[in-house]
């Protein structure tokens, strides 16, 4: 096997180059204006050691990455009674489909998916007001990543909050049923402000180690999560971190992974590294093409896989 | 941590007293009439060595499980061309639901639901005729286990095609779609004899094993399928293995399993082992309750996960 | 045929009597505490003869009776381009249903489920601020009951706005598709004033006039809406005016009509009466138990039918 | 208004001319090889007036209008109960669509769908044989029409057989509800032998009159059904008789009527009239095209319409 270095240099200088690049989203201006010849690696070993390509270093909106983040610190308040308000099962659907919850009475079928993210917005607000929660997120995701100068793009969460009418459909629905204790306004606050937090690959790679790692920061030491909590996220991720794709990114990648629209996936490799990729342009499935892409190829080079005999038979 | 064998033993122990032991399949009498008393364990470790619990030496109808291994059959057969006609997502449906099948034009999710394991059944029939085809299914588990013994179980075969409407209907709605390409009854007579094999938890994990080694066959060294086709097998047992209770079992267990209806499991911890556990007694979702428990246990005991950080930090 | 007086009062004593008189809706208060004993019938017959029984003369909230004035107001703002912002076929759904809304894009089925009248309220809007588009409904119905002492429960509106999530859900959710034009808020506004209107059977048969007289108020031969327009109203309630217990209501009851929440049931008799039923208790449907009973009753000894061969072979 | 003589002609000779024409059935090659040209219309009055207009004495494939008469003979066997297996209401949904069977256990919405046909087709076998109840239903046509010249078309009957997969799915998935009483295949045979009816419109006008006429051959005065059970057949194909297009046609029309994918349909004014009209091309959603359009027409030019005030104010 080449060098990590040498392999993420290779994927990023072939990403440079491809034509095929997906389609930015459009829906709120501030992500529209993305360019899409973006494209960013950040792969950070067990050890530390740190491996960067292309625009590794540009804050980009994680958006439904944050969804790891925001889970982690949920469970870390109301433990497994958060499971008695959303499910651990793929959906089947798209990342915003209103028809299961109808069926299921409004409990969301997972927390990656939007409605079940706003369930744990709405869980998150049990620690105080709306800005109270929303600084929670961001000095939880700063800590994790070592880094205090991450902040929260407040013109993305204003162009959500303007114009997120599915968002409010969905946040309404629950209610409805039951399935919010905080006005839907604040729960769609949180949502939206965790969804705008602005990080780079390397940021996003550092802020994802714990999960690679049973649940430490394998740099200071410090328990973030338990192992058993560390590996739960990890399994969620892998079967409902990608939407209706998960499947596939399973297939191709065999990494636990949790994209967002702004083009970035975090992936884990459980003992080895914490890897974040972005490029704005998305598949129809709403997925990075590059970054799922690139995933591929790294995987393929370097045998990374949760599914891979690691004893090397 | 506690050796295998002591592991594999209590829980064992545990199984046998455990009260809460689900409901045993009713829907045809020879699978009706198995003992809900019965469980089984089987561990085959990467080198070779075998620990085995309860009734681990008894035969029990595999059913679902087969599916593993009549997809490595047909993928070695037709290749990526099988991906054109069977998906790769969960379905977040029951295993008979043919809900999906009309609006995504009788192309089924995943080739573990019945829909799926329908069509990988069409595919076997390229190679000859029904009881050729089934000759071969029963050819190469027989391989795989290293066991000529394994059989394929009349009666089973015979009840499920004598009551398996929804089966036909799922075959016939298929059908019309174009998606089958051999009779009707031809495909149903494959999938119903392949799901009627009949084997123990020692021959069932034995028969594994190439999963949880990258394709190969620990004890000869022989390949059966190469790394990466292994380690995408795995990956859809992950995500689609336990039906709508995949989300569950990967949260809970944390490795790739494939249930039946018969009470079997069959899981892989990639690298290191092959495990076949067996109990009929099944949840309202369908899958063994004391096999998933019992798997459940022996994760958490042995710290096996493929979320596991398995340099050990 | 004994006389329809003696009809009325039949049917009156018999419901007075009834020990099975469904469930009030309790969804918010003021519709809760309507008590479950009241009963009221008018029919008023193309000579302006009016039969009353019960408590026909007690007002009532005819919630979404009033979506068949709505969407007379609103034919008459936009004429057919309503139709392509909501469908005209029955939903085969509950009328808070949100599913179908997802695979057909924000359409209604048709203007009698909740979506479909909140598009129409809609479209109400384009009349002026909500207040005057809610003033525009109250004036249309006062002058179609010839009544100027009806108004809207203000009570009943506040706390239909304070809980309406479902609505609220729905009303965003077709907002995301562009099919609302003016604000969520306001759109609702109308919708939550306009079901709040409160009526007596009596008022409410009156108003009714138009849609058995082939558009005409036979008292004053005024025109409200052309022949033609006055039977598509007709058809649309007697395909979809008790949402997905129509076909019953068809089978049962043989005519055009449309009920509401709060009990009450307008039925028409095309040539020769208008007919208002009021009774709370619900069937697990959603429409009044009694209301549709005694509809049932009055049409087999009356003989009043569309499907009744009228020329008495 | 003209007389109706006149208008018939006016209607056949727009028909003629039309361009638009829709598209004929073609999964099947008996009915592929009609020629998209033929129209044919035929009304037959209350007093036995015939007016016929275009190819009125061709026959051709009634398909699904047959439900009607199929339906009618069942309620005269099992009465009521039948409906303890079908439903009454609008399904909402396309013709053949097996969705909604899944999550109503195999209880088809109503008798006009292809699952409901099939099971009202299970109903008449407790006559007999397949070959003595299709037999039954051919004498029942004729009967009705007062032609002993009506046959049904084999090869129609043969190559439904051989393809009709999708009936299959339907009526093995009811099957294993328990709601199919006899073999799949002999329910499915008397369902397209039915099917395969061919009749001319002026043989359907003839054979529909009792529903015109609360039961009743007028020519005879011999009643078939009781006037409450002509209504409610009256009713259903009001809501049902066009599958997911029946609110269209009610709205247009204002009659209740009944399509077949040969480009028949039936339709009836309760006391005055029964009508048949005829041309293969269809719409998108399966109804004749040029057959829906003439009775828009006719209806128009003779104010023809359950919802009409018959009283002329």
């Amino acid at each position: 096997m080449a060098d990590i270095g040498t392999i993420v240099a290779e994927i990023t200088a072939e990403m440079r180059g491809a034509t095929e690049r997906g389609r930015v989203a459009d829906y709120i201006p501030p992500l529209a204006c993305v360019s899409r010849d973006r494209f960013g690696i950040a792969v950070v070993m067990a050890d530390g050691t740190l491996h960067l390509g292309g625009n590794a270093e540009e804050p980009f909106s994680i958006q439904s990455v944050s969804k790891v983040f925001s889970l982690t610190l949920a469970l870390g308040m109301v433990g497994d009674a958060l499971w008695s308000r959303v499910g651990r099962e793929p959906s089947g659907s798209a990342f915003n489909s209103i028809v299961q919850l109808e069926t299921e009475h409004g409990i969301p079928r997972n927390p990656f998916i939007n409605a079940g993210a706003i369930v744990v917005a709405d869980v998150l607000l049990a620690s105080g007001t709306p800005a109270e929660a929303i600084a929670g997120v961001l000095r939880f995701v700063r800590s994790l990543a070592g880094d205090e100068t991450i902040t929260i793009d407040a013109r993305v969460a204003a162009a959500e909050q303007a114009t997120g009418y599915r968002n409010m459909a969905l946040a309404n629905y629950m209610r409805a049923f039951g399935n919010l204790q905080h006005p839907v306004e604040q729960a769609l606050g949180v949502y939206f402000h965790q969804c705008a937090l602005a990080m780079s690959c390397r940021q996003l790679a550092m802020a994802g180690r714990y999960l690679a790692h049973d649940g430490r920061d394998p740099a200071t030491g410090r328990c973030i999560v338990t192992p058993q909590r560390a590996r739960r996220i990890a399994a969620l991720m892998m079967l409902c971190g990608h939407y209706d794709n998960s499947g596939e990114f399973a297939f191709r990648v065999g990494l636990p992974g949790k994209s967002g629209v702004g083009g970035g996936i975090l992936a884990v490799v459980p003992g080895t590294a914490s890897i974040a990729v972005w490029s704005p342009g998305l598949t129809p499935k709403g997925n990075s093409q590059l970054g799922a892409l690139a995933l591929e190829r790294l995987a393929a080079a370097t045998g990374w896989s949760v599914f891979e005999a690691c004893s090397g038979l």
